[in-house]
């Protein structure tokens, strides 16, 4: 087992050199230089992050992380907490937004049981590994202890290196888990130090009542648990969640083997936030993949620099906004690898 | 011939029995009513459009109109006009950032030459449906004659039904033009009655100094000309261009056609302000691809209340911000065809 201070110790900087390699080749393809905007920035971040001056089209996969919440019982969703595991089946026979989205993409579905409050028995592609029966709830005490909160990590990082053993070579991450924007306001609220209040939206759709409900749940929450913001593992383990820990073990697996991850939404920024905290320098292999509708995830973002993609008003989670942000990824590349230069196509170049 | 009167006469506004059996869908599908945010939206405006409550995936086609600008000779572009036939040849050959990215959607690209000062011979692939030999310097006179004007919609129009005929059931929009940014923003301050400097952007990249040259010529060619804003041919003849002229067509042939038409950037949306001038309902048919970085591209989608899919600050035009939005168009019908219903799925609704 890798520790998470070596995985951490492992990932390095970009490397300046790849950029300007990748800027001059866009430079000389047939537009205006600059013309084609975010792609062109696109390609040259995974030209560094791969470190290769050409890269191929990746394979790609999201990982949707599975985990139940025990503050559900407080009432916090629109839905029961039975949907979890209702959800991770319906995955499994590809009939939810994540399986069209990935398909549509070109990338492979994993779905991970974390922490579901379920006994999955007999589930084919199911990737077991579950390291608590949903969270307890954090209003009365810690969501896990800090021994399952780096189990939680560690099951990211050993998927990130099992899955890029097996040629994937860009990461999406996802989650389900009914409540888990109650967690991801919480965690978002600490890390930023914004009021609770400020960080907190209507997750899956419920009202203005219960919305207020919702924030004095977390308040409470941090109020009960006193999480210490400068040590991430601390925070992941008293307000956090189960997908949201392996969530930051995927992205600083993905950073440590140099491979890019599309964060989607709230909850997997909130993941992602976690890893950051343990390594600032994860950030520059993350590409957010859009901006939820949630309003806890502008903070996160704007917390740790990074600008979505997207802005589709989108608010499902499973990394569904990551689906689709990797097939501008793809694009951009194609861009990079496909275009003829003016030099090829008998093109003037600018006056 | 159909006449354009013809054709706007046609044209029906879109029926919200249709938007309501597509949003009654939606809200069965295994995810938060809603949460899918704007691809939801895309689904059922497409639903509507097409009058077809299980949509097929389309067969899509960018129609890449060319066309030669006179005012090029006041030296308003970054690059010279031989660049037009260059580009055009380019495009048939496959290397321009149209093809690479309409491959990517799965979308044929159709390379009109609509109005290029050159003499193609022996071009396999090119349409050739020449109005003029570029247009005339519209700091002098108009670009061209009304009734060089209302050949060049009929262009377009005509390549709608054509098309339309072959099977295809997505138009986008794409152009070359060296200089057609100027034209563009001369019909951008005409529609929308702002001063010139608020519509006038860089175009491919020419500097300060050329930027206020520019503006300038605009001043002078709306001043010579004096288009009357409520006549959109007028607008068209006097300081448009034969490629804004066919995009103005193919808008119209599409809403007759009842099918959408993804609209790419600055140059195509002047072309789309024409066809709205001359049936406001065509605005139902148009999905607004992306926010170029034209500062003119704003005010003509403010003016007609179109929001774009996308903002990744590109500004090549060729409709390479059209083939993206075709991507997520896609993306928006799969969701609405493929993704379980509670009921298939067993999965618990709201509580």
């Amino acid at each position: 087992m890798e520790t998470i201070k070596g995985v951490c110790g492992n990932i390095v900087p970009l490397k300046n050199e790849y950029f300007i390699k990748a800027q001059s080749r866009l430079d000389i393809l047939t537009k205006p230089q600059g013309s084609l905007g975010q792609l062109e920035q696109f390609a040259a971040r995974l030209v560094t992050i791969y470190e290769d001056e050409m890269p191929s089209i990746p394979k790609k996969a999201v990982f949707v992380f599975a985990g139940d919440h025990g503050v559900a019982e407080e009432g916090v969703s629109a839905f029961p907490a039975e949907v979890t595991p209702q959800m991770v089946l319906n995955f499994l026979r590809g009939g939810a937004g994540i399986n069209v989205l990935a398909r549509h993409a070109g990338a492979d579905v994993l779905v991970i049981d974390a922490g579901v409050n379920y006994d999955f028995k007999d589930c084919p592609g199911l990737i077991q590994k579950k390291v608590v029966y949903g969270t307890k709830n954090i209003t009365k005490g810690p969501a896990m202890s800090r021994d399952e909160a780096i189990k939680c990590v560690n099951v990211g990082i050993a998927l990130a290196r099992e899955y890029a053993q097996k040629g994937i070579k860009m990461f999406a991450t996802g989650e389900m888990g009914i409540a888990n924007t109650t967690p991801s306001s919480a965690i978002a609220a600490v890390v930023t130090g914004r009021p609770v209040k400020e960080v907190t939206g209507k997750g899956t759709g419920i009202g203005d009542a219960d919305l207020s409900k919702k924030i004095a749940v977390i308040e409470r929450a941090i109020a009960v648990n006193a999480p210490d913001a400068a040590d991430p593992i601390d925070v992941l383990a008293k307000i956090g969640g189960a997908e949201i820990g392996a969530i930051a073990g995927l992205c600083l697996g993905a950073a440590q083997l140099r491979l890019p991850v599309v964060i989607d939404g709230f909850i997997s920024t909130a993941g992602a936030v976690i890893a950051y905290g343990l390594n600032a320098m994860v950030k520059e292999y993350m590409f957010s993949a859009h901006r939820s509708y949630e309003i806890g995830h502008r903070a996160i973002l704007e917390h740790m620099g990074l600008t979505p993609m997207l802005e589709l008003d989108m608010r499902l989670g499973e990394g569904t906004g990551a689906a689709i942000a990797m097939t501008i990824l793809d694009a951009s590349l194609k861009i990079y690898r496909e275009m003829a230069t003016f030099q090829d196509a008998g093109v003037s170049d600018k006056s």
